[in-house]
């Protein structure tokens, strides 16, 4: 944890912060802070700064609250995921938080089995995004959006809800590199199995850009993060 | 698993190949093979190809093997880690894999747990790996090396291992970004916690050039992908 996430729930009316549990036991037993001290903090969708501490017991960290900078900049990429086995949901959550993406949609697929729309990890996703926060001192979560219909979602939610992105479609058969970077960028990534055809037309008649990030078949908690590596250099080439 | 790796300790005199265990049970569980089924298979270290199954049982899945392909094409990359904790470590192993790293040292740094040594993991590297190779259809697992003291690795052994790669230090206070890839790269990832100022200088004093990621820091399961993702790219600008 790099950064203390604060929730709206934490400020006390004097403007200081007061902390417990998790985060008050972080402070005590990981970065064994005292009073005195400060730490790297962030507000839930807002400013970062320093909190310095007023009081630090067993039952309460006190902070007093400086919140004067932004948080790091975004890479202005949105990803439409085919839902991952919940092993895997689990730990692509908070890489895709720490990485900056703006909005993710978990979406249906012909090769997604029903029972990961079941998952427990749904009741956690609040708190697997902030983790990814906390690792990469960011406090803005991406948006997590579920859809257990594919057609519905492209057909009449797509369009709307990314206009005007430069859609790219990784998908091991493509035969073209990732195109040259412009704008704000919507990535698909399909179930381990892939897409099937009907759901790859429809894509592409969408305007989803196929390419390959080679011929290695990635787990998605790889594949999401190489993906995103390779894009954030996709646009210096000239 | 994308593909089933084989052990030459699988092979019968006839030129057949006897699995028992684990991918028996993954070929009939989870594959649903029958007999007459062919599998993806390759030899560990070796060629891939096609398993006709002979004979499968509760027992035993008995192949007809033809390996004629190479495994996929390597990106010439190799990785000088700073030993993650255990936890990481358990997932960074199969990427590296899966992503065809050829080599990685694992190495010790002023800001690593001496604890991390003592771990379990280092019990089941080779299987780790493996994982990773049936996942992207490889049968070549990176060489893993693990170096307990920093400076003799560096002034004695790097020069020798490494002769002549392209070296780069993925390091979050550093300014430039990832240079234009010339061949074989050496990337050198830190601790969570980053390189202390001595290990960088004696890095930078070894040719190692600083580059950032951006200013976000990534978990190391994550940083890796990321790295390898943008050095994909990174030899596409002119």
């Amino acid at each position: 944890m790099n950064l203390l996430l604060l929730h709206e729930a934490d400020f006390l009316a004097d403007g200081t912060a007061r902390l417990i549990g998790r985060r008050l036991l972080h402070a005590r037993d990981v970065l064994r802070a005292a009073s005195g001290d400060s730490l790297c903090i962030g507000r839930l969708g807002g400013k970062t700064g320093t909190g310095e501490i007023l009081r630090l017991s067993t039952d309460e960290l006190v902070l007093r609250v400086t919140l004067p900078d932004d948080p790091p900049p975004r890479p202005a990429i949105d990803l439409l995921l085919a839902l991952p086995r919940p092993k895997a949901l689990r730990r692509v959550l908070p890489a895709v938080a720490s990485l900056g993406v703006d909005r993710i949609v978990l979406l249906n697929a012909a090769r997604v089995e029903k029972s990961y729309f079941e998952s427990k990890v749904f009741d956690q996703i609040a708190d697997l995004l902030e983790q990814g926060l906390e690792q990469a001192r960011d406090t803005r979560p991406p948006e997590v959006l579920v859809r257990d219909r594919f057609r519905p979602f492209v057909e009449d939610e797509l369009e709307t809800m990314f206009p005007g992105a430069q859609r790219l479609l990784a998908h091991p058969a493509a035969a073209a590199p990732l195109p040259e970077r412009r704008g704000r960028a919507l990535l698909a990534v399909g179930p381990e199995g892939g897409w099937v055809p009907f759901e790859l037309a429809l894509l592409q008649g969408r305007g989803f850009v196929p390419f390959t990030l080679g011929p290695r078949p990635l787990r998605v908690e790889v594949a999401v993060p190489y993906a995103l590596g390779a894009l954030s250099r996709s646009s210096t080439s000239p």
